[in-house]
């Protein structure tokens, strides 16, 4: 996928809107522009960062439909936005025309433009060209798509700070500091007849380290960022009739899932959305858990167990009257989640347990940690709106810290861990320098994907083809 | 409804798009602007037309979240593209923030401008201020909507030759002709002591009956006009298991009604749309008319005969075997539509006669006027089509002539030409000049109703609700 040197054109926006833009970009972008366009004058003669009005045209022959005027059919009326290289998006010439948002004028224009020498351009291709022109890292073109999507102000911090470098920057330090270190083990490998060390490894031993607690902390970071942006999981669990989708209804504020008084009515994982704070959660309602001849109802609670496993929070609900009978913490609240077979709880899994219809036993005291709630009434639900918010440490994007939050960036920081858990051993075990370097040269490697110094058309083509249109 | 002298804000863009577009207009957008952009310079000082790149930000406490930058929190990279009153749209100062398209970044550049001061638009309230500041008529306003509407090529015509004025100019020149009669009436009521007549009577009613023909004109040109807009209303009419669904099927190309070879198989009129070389056309399926003693069924009957009695154009659907029966032409085919208790036919209904089937009777001669098919195999389907289209007469479009497509400008239409119409009878009737003078001033009225010369705050309010935000 070399950097393309002809001319796109795409809709830029959405459409059902009052205005439409359709962007050009390529060197031919504003010839192809004047192909289709009136104004006062030429846009091919414009200044940079300037507005053109007028009218979008189509040459017509002699036997020219309606609305000719001298031979043209007037499409629309627009606005043309003409941006000079490089100071454009992509870097490249670019027209942004803005005309009336009808699907029909949006596809005569496209229509032009390509018949006037324009193609129509692949999902994120302006982006990619922005990339390719180097006018932004990988890591901070994967942002733009990320941005767009953005829909809560801790997914649109967490881009954001990724698109205007933030994450760009972390990386560039560690990367400066494993290319300072690589370049004392070459000058060793250079005069290595003579048998010195200029790096002393003690102090090698520390820079890796360091490096390596800071790979450790990007690479933690996406537990939260990744539930930042897709949401954090929450599953609802608890015995069967303990109010479970009562309690998803309430947080919702309206009757999502199906409740009755007979046990076992939830049969399906519900998952709804809901942002408390600015950030985004998903719930998962699950089946009851209880022992039961009932196939279908086998498979929720296996379904169950599973979202348990899953989720990052976990609240657990447990019928108040069980405390007021007990008079004790009864065995649902200390005993750890069932087993799945797999990992017991995932890294970093938070419990709030819940003590539900609390309406119908006033007064009752319950242990501390342990969270008084109605669904049914409704009260307590503030505080535990609270106790979910609070279970999400959101601190480290309030100071501006890098958080990763893409998959493809996660695995590329673990395999630069590995390497350098590799460099780090070899240092121990007195490996020669050489292959020490080629350890670090992995290090180096992985993170280079992340920024895109180092990548291939496959990457590029799987990173952009998420893209929408447009961008 | 007086135009207002605040500064509105509101989305131009429909969500789900690369770019979202804000606009602000009225005498402190650019102030407003100002508050939540830093570009290189303030855009309050710049030109108008053009460009300017920056951030969107929002100003913060001490305690600031995430990326910061002197106390302020980015929310986006953005172009401010400035229009300086009157050069704009609204005529009005005008901002047009261009931002990454994601909701939660549309929202808050919508939150942060009306904190600086700006009040969110109603819908169509820029066109409204447009109107309001003399850039358009009313007609052309109301084109406004239809344009950003118009999904085929005719109906962007229509809409397009009303927004650039082609109707208005037809309506300008009757008004001007109507005035000039006026003033000579007039000019006799100031001599009327001495009794002469400066507007000779046979000159003076050769002129209104010249209005009255254009009148008519306008007026009937709404029978295309509506059809372009809202679709050309087809009926596919004929006896149960004529192949009336088969029909509907083969013409959209997909499953789309049930088909079956139990004879009254349709019990619904389904609505489905085609663009026919730029015409949209709405094809309503209708039960099979039959005796027959099931509810439903006759309920499915009524609508038929409904349907056919509102269609525009009856697809006459009748089984070729009937032909090959009796040798002759079949009642069904000669017979007029069944009588629906209200007129026969609508005002220029076209009727298809359609000999279907005809893969079974292989060398059957039809009688001329009837179109041969074979729904099921397809054979005929695209002279079917031509014939379609060929019903709608188009050609006023093609010369550019004003075809009316509004209900509000039809009804007006209808009452100015019942208004002259009078005036012609009290012409003959030898009317006074004063009462005949009279009769022009209401045509008069009617007309500026039109364009807006005469309008009031409950027909602005009506007009503009209809319209999307941001436009």
């Amino acid at each position: 996928m070399q950097s393309d040197n002809d001319t796109i054109v795409a809709p830029a926006t959405a459409p059902g809107g009052a205005l439409a833009v359709i962007r050009l970009s390529g060197p031919g972008a504003l010839a192809v522009c004047d192909c289709l366009f009136r104004g006062r004058t030429p846009v091919a003669g414009a200044p940079s960062h300037t507005l053109h009005y007028g009218r979008i045209v189509e040459r017509t022959g002699p036997d020219g439909t309606a609305e000719t005027e001298e031979g043209e059919r007037t499409v629309d009326d627009a606005v043309v936005a003409v941006f000079r290289a490089p100071h454009s998006y992509t870097g490249e010439e670019t027209a942004e025309i803005s005309c009336h948002g009808s699907p029909y004028i949006v596809s005569e224009i496209l229509r032009l433009a390509i018949g006037a020498g324009a193609r129509m351009a692949r999902p994120g291709e302006f982006t990619q060209r922005a990339f390719l022109a180097g006018r932004m890292d990988l890591s901070q073109a994967e942002a733009v798509a990320d941005l767009i999507a953005s829909s809560t102000r801790t997914s649109h911090a967490l881009a954001s700070t990724q698109m205007r470098g933030g994450y760009s920057s972390a990386l560039r330090q560690l990367r400066d500091r494993l290319v300072g270190l690589m370049s004392l083990l070459e000058l060793e490998l250079d005069f290595s007849e003579e048998d010195v060390e200029f790096a002393d490894r003690g102090e090698l031993c520390d820079t890796m380290r360091d490096i390596g607690a800071e790979l450790d902390r990007l690479r933690d970071s996406f537990l939260l960022g990744n539930a930042l942006k897709r949401g954090v999981a929450v599953a609802i669990a608890g015995a069967p009739n303990a109010g479970k989708s009562t309690l998803l209804n309430r947080l919702l504020g309206e009757e999502r899932a199906l409740v009755s008084e007979i046990p076992g009515t939830t049969r399906d994982t519900i998952e709804a959305t809901l942002v408390i704070d600015g950030v985004l959660f998903r719930f998962i309602d699950t089946a009851g858990v209880r022992a039961t001849d009932d196939r279908l109802e086998q498979m929720g609670i296996e379904r169950t167990r599973a979202a348990v496993a899953r989720a990052q929070i976990v609240v657990r609900l447990v019928d108040a009257a069980r405390f007021a009978e007990t008079g004790s913490v009864p065995e649902a609240v200390t005993a750890p989640p069932r087993s799945t077979g797999k990992a017991e709880a995932p890294h970093g899994q938070r419990i709030l347990t819940v003590a539900n219809k609390m309406d119908l036993h006033p007064g009752l005291a319950l242990p501390e940690g342990i969270l008084p709630l109605s669904a049914r009434s409704g009260e307590g639900i503030e505080r535990l709106r609270h106790a979910l918010r609070n279970a999400v440490d959101t601190e480290a994007l309030g100071h501006g810290d890098p958080v990763v939050s893409s998959a493809r960036h996660y695995e590329a920081l673990v395999a630069a861990r590995t390497a350098l858990g590799q460099a780090l051993d070899g240092l121990d075990r007195g490996l020669p320098t050489d292959l020490l370097g080629e350890e670090l040269r992995t290090v180096l490697h992985h993170l280079g994907t992340i920024t895109g110094e180092i990548t291939s058309d496959e990457i590029l083509t799987t990173i952009f083809s998420k893209f929408c249109i447009g961008k």
